[in-house]
Order: structure tokens, then sequence, then C-alpha cells
């Protein structure tokens, strides 16, 4: 739900006489992209969004991001597209943010993901990670274990006030983690935010992929163990295991699982809960009022925790070895 | 800033298909409309906008301002039209709420209105109220001075808390106003929020009008003293009066003040100012931590207040008799 920088006319003006794109027809803010703000801008040409990177993203990071749209487009991955202006440069600078604008893509996303949602989510999460094993950028995933230990130190004091008992849980699981979490697992460029709004169907087909602006390089398996986490469960609590399966099924017909990412899933699956618990939580913490995003609920995360915490290995994701 | 109410995919498929529109392709929230859910809706036959009206709408007052809007652009005002299902009826239901389709208007709005645009403004105004003289509906103004009145109650004694000074600043100026309001101006169909966010331009041309959820009946000249409140003020405090000068000549090209008005502007631009003063100061104090919506700074409606209250006449606005 993001617009958190106004653009002005006449600079909006002189961003776009540096493209060969047509003239301005409408600029609208959109309600979607809680990092950066979001605009609708359709010329006499073509509709495009136009994104201003906000406070929480790495201008360094921007490259990466860009070009690795450049790079999954290229090999038939439905993602936005920069446009470059007359210099050839994407990246470019509006109401004194970095700015870009990328193309258009149609489509709705699921409001309530049901099976074939899942099973072309798992399909295009496989090409995903296939098309991104020969990106050459890198980028360290900064939402990972230790950055989990970060966002905790910054909310542990806090935690209990927010859910009773929460800090003795993150704090065991923590440690848990810090013990369990596997090493050497494929590994390469992850979304690491592939949440349902951030998918698009058209006519019940996935017709897009958007907001790569987590992603970085990590286990491949770790995205999916997100994917489980936002795509599966129903009402918080109950897990969809026909979902999972067909999601983990249908990404195997690209990249079929190793014995030992098949065994860590459980493990992925707990942190990637930690992940957004932590990250909810301290946005729950830090959202000034009269804010324009509404944090989410952290307790949701708990209770994906809590499931995967208690079942007995990847079986109960409905797919076996 | 406004996504209230989540539409899901099956509620918007049921819904479209109580209209001849075509499928869908586009379906986004629009980060603008601050009192109703609002969502860019693209079929493969054109571009509309879905509102779903929210609490702060009474639903016996949708007859009202879809009609209003159907009337307006049959006399040439270009504003949105309603979209009306197989059955004739714009009105429908959809996510629970009453919900309504109309045509999408190309245009952006003026982040920093200019001379030109305030003049294009003037124009516009004095169009819509002359087009809404014959229509045979009529909406009380409930943010007209007992509406004032009653929002005062609800923040009398949380005023000063917001602004040191501001329960006896209002106190005094409801007195005055109670005292001196007019009567028997020339009234009709009213905007009542016509704010830059409600009209775009395309290349600097008025290409549309929006928003019509505050219309009502009352004095044209108030809705007149809301745009010099609303459009001619830079930075909150200083009053271009070159702008006010352009909006009022435009607006009297069309339809002359009376001396009844225009010995009246001050006065109700003060009223223009306290509605927006009174309704910014309730929002401020009773927006929810983590809300949608950032409540606006009421202190922007105090600087402007006390200027009207300084001056000797209307012709501080830049016109004269």
């Amino acid at each position: 739900m993001a617009v958190y920088t106004e653009v002005f006319d006449d600079d909006v003006s002189a961003f776009l006489a540096d493209y060969d794109i047509g003239r301005l027809r409408v600029l609208k803010g959109i309600a979607e992209g809680v990092e950066n703000s979001n605009y609708l801008l359709i010329t006499d040409q073509a509709p495009y969004i136009l994104t201003l990177y906000e406070r929480r993203v790495d201008p360094a990071d921007l490259p990466f991001f860009l070009g690795l749209l450049r790079h999954l487009a290229a090999r038939g991955l439905p993602c936005p597209q920069p446009v470059p202006g007359r210099d050839g440069e994407p990246l470019r600078t509006l109401g004194g943010r970095p700015a870009a604008l990328v193309t258009f893509l149609e489509g709705a996303w699921a409001r309530r993901p049901e099976v074939s949602h899942c099973a072309q989510l798992g399909d295009a999460l496989a090409r995903l990670h296939l098309a991104g094993l020969d990106y050459p950028l890198r980028r360290a995933n900064s939402l990972a274990l230790a950055g989990w230990h970060g966002l905790f130190e910054a909310v542990r004091e806090a935690a209990d006030g927010v859910i009773p008992g929460l800090r003795a849980l993150v704090e065991t699981e923590l440690a848990f983690l810090d013990a369990h979490w596997p090493a050497g697992l494929p590994a390469g460029v992850i979304h690491a935010d592939l949440f349902p709004d951030n998918v698009f169907f058209l006519d019940g087909t996935l017709s897009g992929v958007i907001d790569f602006y987590f992603a970085c390089n990590d286990f491949l398996a770790y995205d999916l163990a997100v994917c489980l986490n936002a795509w599966c469960f129903e009402g918080e609590r109950e897990f969809n295991a026909t979902k999972a399966h067909h999601m983990i099924s249908r990404y195997q017909k690209h990249r079929p699982l190793s014995d030992a990412e098949f065994a860590a899933l459980p493990l992925l699956a707990r942190g990637a809960a930690l992940r957004f618990l932590l990250t909810r939580l301290y946005d729950w913490l830090h959202t000034p009022p009269g804010a324009l995003v509404r944090p989410k609920d952290p307790q949701e995360y708990v209770h994906k925790l809590r499931f995967h915490q208690a079942i007995g290995g990847a079986g109960a994701y409905g797919v076996t070895r």
C-alpha cells in the first residue's frame, strides 16, 4: 500500500524527457508494494510502472535487481522489464530518489490461492531458479540467519508485549536454527518474497512475477520454503498439504530436489517462518501512528513456525522421496 | 491511499458476470481516494475504476452520487460515468459492500497547481455548478455549520493537545460563524471537496473531475471558497492572490458572483477552512495506529483560517467588484 514519495508534475516531465516513450496520459499511485513508491504511468504508447526506491532499499543493490529482471526475462520468465532512458540507463532519479520505469504486466494476484495457482507457482519458481543460475551479479541475503539475530536484538525487550511468550519462543528457535541450519545445499538467485501479491494470473494462468527487491543469493530450497508458508496455509493455521504437494511436484519437474534439500525442507520452513515473524514483529513495533502501511500481524507466523516445529519430516508437505 | 476492502477473485468474477464489459485483465488497488476502496480494473475492452463504498459513505446517498455523475457528464463536464450492469443498475455489491464501476479518466492531478491550473479549475467549477442546477435529487450538506458543531463536540477536550490554543480558536470562530453565516445566497449542487487530487490534467488541459462523494446542496460560492483554500495557498501560509484572481475570474465568465456572494467570500472561506480543520483534527485523533491512511495535519488549516480572519474583504482574493 505504498506511495511514500509524492512526485511533482515538472519533475515527472523532466524525468520523461530522458525517455523515448511518448507523452504522459495517466499517473496514479498504486496501493501495492510495501517497500517502495509505485505509480501506474501510462503514456500515449504504453503503460508502465514507475518505482521510486525508498530508504529500505540500498541504492547499491539496484543494479543487481534491475539486471536480474533483464536476465530472467531474456530466459522466458514473465517479469517486468526495466525501460532504459535515451542513454541506455534504466536507473535514474526522480523526486530526489533513485527511480526506474518497468514494463506493465497484465493480470491480477490470487487473493485466495487455489491448488492450480500453487502448482503454477511451483513451476515458475523452478524456472526462476534455473534462469538465475548464470546471473553474474551477487547479493548476499541480509535477512538470513545472522540478520534474524540482528532483528531480534531490536525487538527482544518488546516481544512479549506483542505476543506473550514470544521472546522465549524466538530465543529457543534461533538457538535451534544456529545449531542445525544446513550447509552446502544448492544455491543461486532466489526471489525471497514470493507471496501471492507478487504473482499475477490472467484467466487462471500465471502471467507475471514482480517485486524482486528482496532477491539475493541463498539456498534455492529456502525460496520454496518461503512459498510453502505464503501459499499453502489457510486461515493462518491450517496447512493444505494438497497445495504443497502440487507446488513441490511441479517445482521438481524442472529441478528435482536432492535428498539433502528434501530432508532440510522442514528446517528451511522454520527459518522462513521465523524470518517473516521477525520482520513483522519489527514493523509492528516500529510503524509510527499514521503511517501509510498497516503492519501485518506477526501472530500468523507464530502459528506457521509452530506447525513446522511439530511435523515429523517433509512428508507433511504432501511429498515423498 | 485507500484499499480498505480486499476483494477476492471469485467475488470479482461473479461481479463482472453481471456486466457486459469483457474479461478481466488487470486488478490493482489505487493509492488515491481517502474514503473508499478504489481499484483500477482493466478488461480486454477498456479500463475502469472499481469503487467499494466504505463505512463513511451512507448507502442511501449512492443514488444521488451516481445519478449526479450521469447528469453532469450528459451536460459536458468531464467526470467518470457509472457503468450499469446488464440489468441497467450501476449500484451493485462486491465483497459485502456497495460497489460501482465507473469509466476511467485519463490525466494526472497537479501536484503543484499553477496559475493555469487554477484558472481552468475556476472554469470547471462554474460549469459544474451550472450543469447541476437542474439535477432533481437533493442531498443536505452534513458538513455544514451544524455538522461543524457536532464534529467539534467530539474533539473539544483533545484539541489543545494537538495544537495549543486550538479549542479557544474554534469556539470563537464557531460563535462568529453562527452569528454571521450568510443566508439566501444562490445554492445548488456543489462538489464540496474539489482538492487538486480530484482534478486531472492532460498536457496542461483539465481532463477530468472525480470523487463526488461529498457532493451536496449548498451555497455555490462556498464551493469556490473550498477551492480558494485548496488551490491558492503555497506552503500552507502564503496566499497567492494571482491564482485566486484567475480562478474567480474564470468562474465568473460562466456565472458572475452576485454582490452578496462577493461580500460573503471571506466568511465562506473561513467556514471552509474551519470545516477541513475540524475533519482533519477529528481524523488526527481517531485514526488508529497502523491505519492505511495517514491523517493530514490540521495545522495547515489553522493558518488558512487565520489568513481569512485577518483580511479586510474579498479584494484580498485578487478580485474587485
